[in-house]
């Protein structure tokens, strides 16, 4: 299981990709590494790195891989997120998809070239690392697709997939060299996939390359990326887990539906993979102080972490994030100047005390996966798609209930997996997941799911 | 008469603020310097100045201060803008202004209070330097104020005062070394106008302060920022003469309606001064390739330039712009791509050399202002403001027809001063401008305004 942090600059937030220091770089590595994190996820800025559609700025992509190589100074892993896209409420799109130049940033053929271009320029940059953990196609792009945004570039899932299947080939590419050398534009290049391809020992494991989501594809029957698109592209099924979705509203902030929420996640990312054994990561969590007191944030932190531990098929879990907002910088919401496992200038807090305190007495690593499986209705009786499956999922929906309830009352304290109805009679596919038993959501069991609250709403 | 070009960086265009490069900036600026200008205006993108509302990059200050003393040491002086804003078709609005952080650019208190900081911090980065012509307060900015504009930040023309004034104290405070030792925030400092307060001898004129904006202000009644926003603010009054806005269409390229454009905007501008003798400046003015051949574009250059050269109270003109738009850079309209006195590698275009043969042998500066004024109707006859005097001023409108047909029937080849209605009662106002006789627009004049071509619109 790898372990790790989401790299918040203390210096300048994401702004100091504009004036790059080494310096405060490795201050933040060495504090990060001093958790014991193995990993960290980075985030340069899509208008920051191509500013024109037809410029890729080398130095900002020089910048990125020094990055890299300097958390790999301090024994830290590296994940590259390219389409940024969305941070902490404030979006990033380049002014040539801007107003008078507003084109559908998933659709629209100039544009997805040129960001497939970025992506796979910013892969070649960082491809030869050794301490690379791969490459995300961007933080929560997703957002972008749908309402609530505020400017959505609407689409239908089938461009969706169109479009991740784009930009996990552009990243492919990079990361096995750059189009010089590697596939023709177009073309998906054999995958480079961890999972896939084995490291030849003293061989450092190929770079994954992954397709990050916030939970509306999991939670929304509206949102155009759904569970298809985090489990059918790239190498592991990413989730990112945000308790101010409801969870903490409905359970309270250490009820068991929030500090299982990350599990809960990993477990719905298992049940929509096509392949048993795909590795699944928990690329976000956070204890959100709009909805989790301080007091309780490292009590909160230990036993999400915990909880986590127990999913099969883990890749890891990474924690937003290491460092505080600086108060100096304004409009974030409130709860973004307080998600750091350090202040910002530092110093240790509690709940990065209880993450430090998990890195050195390590988490337990289950041999075996949950043998019960919860059934999801995914599909009508007749086998068409349900709509509606998505709202059950969510926080205070029937199967979020029910799979709770199971979870709860499992004797070992690891929360079942979760099946689709639609692949019960693929016993070929239950076996390999280690399914031994399921359960039915009861008919009686009401429930309502909370509107999702969206991150990005303002404070 | 200043003369002198609007800088286009020849090497990664605007996006060349996030790669600095002194020598890059040099070889520019000693182009510039060799057609005979001697000043140049100069555009840093807000966004990479102010990345965080709260957040001014001093990194980002100096290198503006830097690019004033490049031209400096080529003998240019330097018009510095501050909000951009809007370039070439590419909006560049900072992320805290943008999607889950929109508000209004011009009335929300935080961001009115924010965006004078940043002018303020950017006039006291440059203010004392020796070549420092003036500092604008963005360019064009009334493109955001309105339709076409794809999401305007609606406003009153009561609004538009209030954000003019606050942004013009801002730059004032700057220019007089900022807050710590200027006046309190929110009170305008004493006018640092070249004009009320003339340099003693040997020492430098004090720096200018002025308000840029598109020619809605003088053309679109519906646009909020008008034609008393550019008079009432700052030192002089600034006009940006783009002939795709019809009059190009309405009276070919070389027709008079175009090439005497320029100098009726400046006529246009001193109409509206509340002061007699206030300078006026035509800040833009170039030969756009999508209604100008070419191989028209020195003729049109020498032209336009020789009847500006006859306004009275005429502070300069600058040329748009210095280089083209490299090819390599995508998404630009075409015209973009070829407005350069220079070719993006360097070679002087045949505009250039109409422009350096003007300076060369220098221009005719009439001692005396055209005796003759057409009246403009902005009242009603009983005194109340006449909504379509806008329209009326606009190519092919009843009065830029008239005012046309007497500009080329005048023996001395200089268009006629405008004079609105309202201040003709005022005969000290009129013979402090030398108005010794008036027309009237004839009453039979039919005249259909063109719309306004949008320059931002797309290709």
């Amino acid at each position: 299981m790898r372990f790790g942090v989401n790299h918040t600059p203390s210096v300048g937030w994401f702004h100091s990709w504009l004036d790059f220091s080494a310096s405060d770089t490795a201050r933040d590595m060495e504090q990060i590494a001093s958790l014991g994190a193995d990993h960290v996820r980075i985030f340069p800025l899509w208008p920051v790195v191509q500013p024109n559609r037809t410029l890729i700025r080398q130095r900002a992509l020089a910048d990125v891989a020094t990055v890299v190589d300097i958390a790999g100074s301090f024994g830290l892993d590296v994940n590259v997120d390219a389409l940024q896209g969305h941070l902490s409420s404030f979006d990033f799109l380049p002014s040539w998809l801007e107003s008078w130049h507003r084109r559908n940033l998933f659709t629209d053929p100039d544009v997805v070239a040129s960001t497939a271009a970025y992506v796979e320029a910013l892969a070649t940059a960082v491809g030869d690392r050794p301490n690379l953990l791969g490459v995300s196609i961007g933080n929560e792009v997703n957002q972008f697709a749908h309402a609530p945004h505020p400017a959505p570039h609407d689409i239908t899932a089938e461009q969706g997939h169109a479009w991740a299947a784009a930009m996990v080939a552009a990243a492919r590419r990079g990361l096995s060299g750059g189009s010089t050398v590697g596939s023709s534009a177009g073309r998906e290049a054999p995958p480079a996939s961890a999972s896939s391809a084995p490291a030849a020992p003293g061989s450092r494991p190929a770079p994954l390359v992954t397709v990050a989501q916030y939970d509306a594809a999991w939670y929304d029957d509206t949102q155009p990326f759904g569970p298809a698109h985090a489990a059918d592209h790239g190498d592991a099924t990413v989730t990112h887990s945000w308790v101010f979705n409801g969870s903490a509203a409905l359970h309270g902030a250490l009820g068991a539906g929030s500090v299982r929420h990350g599990e809960y996640l990993l477990q719905l990312a298992a049940a929509w993979n096509r392949e048993p054994g795909r590795p699944n990561w928990l690329q976000e969590v956070g204890a959100p102080t709009n909805v989790v007191d301080p007091a309780d944030a490292a009590a909160f932190t230990d036993r999400t972490i915990r909880h986590v531990a127990g999913a099969q098929d883990l890749l890891g879990v990474t924690w937003w994030c290491s460092h505080d907002v600086a108060r100096s910088l304004a409009d974030f919401p409130e709860l973004e100047y307080d998600l750091g496992l350090f202040t910002n200038d530092g110093r240790l807090k509690p709940a990065g005390e209880a993450f430090a305190a998990l890195a050195r007495t390590g988490l337990p690593a289950p041999a075996a996966p949950p043998t019960t499986a919860v059934v999801l209705d995914d599909v009508l009786p007749d086998g068409s798609p349900r709509y509606g499956v998505r709202a059950d999922c969510a926080p205070g929906g029937r199967f979020a209930a029910a799979w709770l309830a199971c979870a709860e009352s499992a004797t070992d304290g690891r929360g079942p997996q979760v099946v689709l109805r639609s692949r019960l009679p693929d016993t070929a596919h239950t076996a390999a997941r280690g399914i031994r038993s399921t359960v039915e959501v009861p008919d009686d069991l009401a429930g309502t799911a909370l509107s999702i609250a969206h991150p990005a709403t303002m404070p």
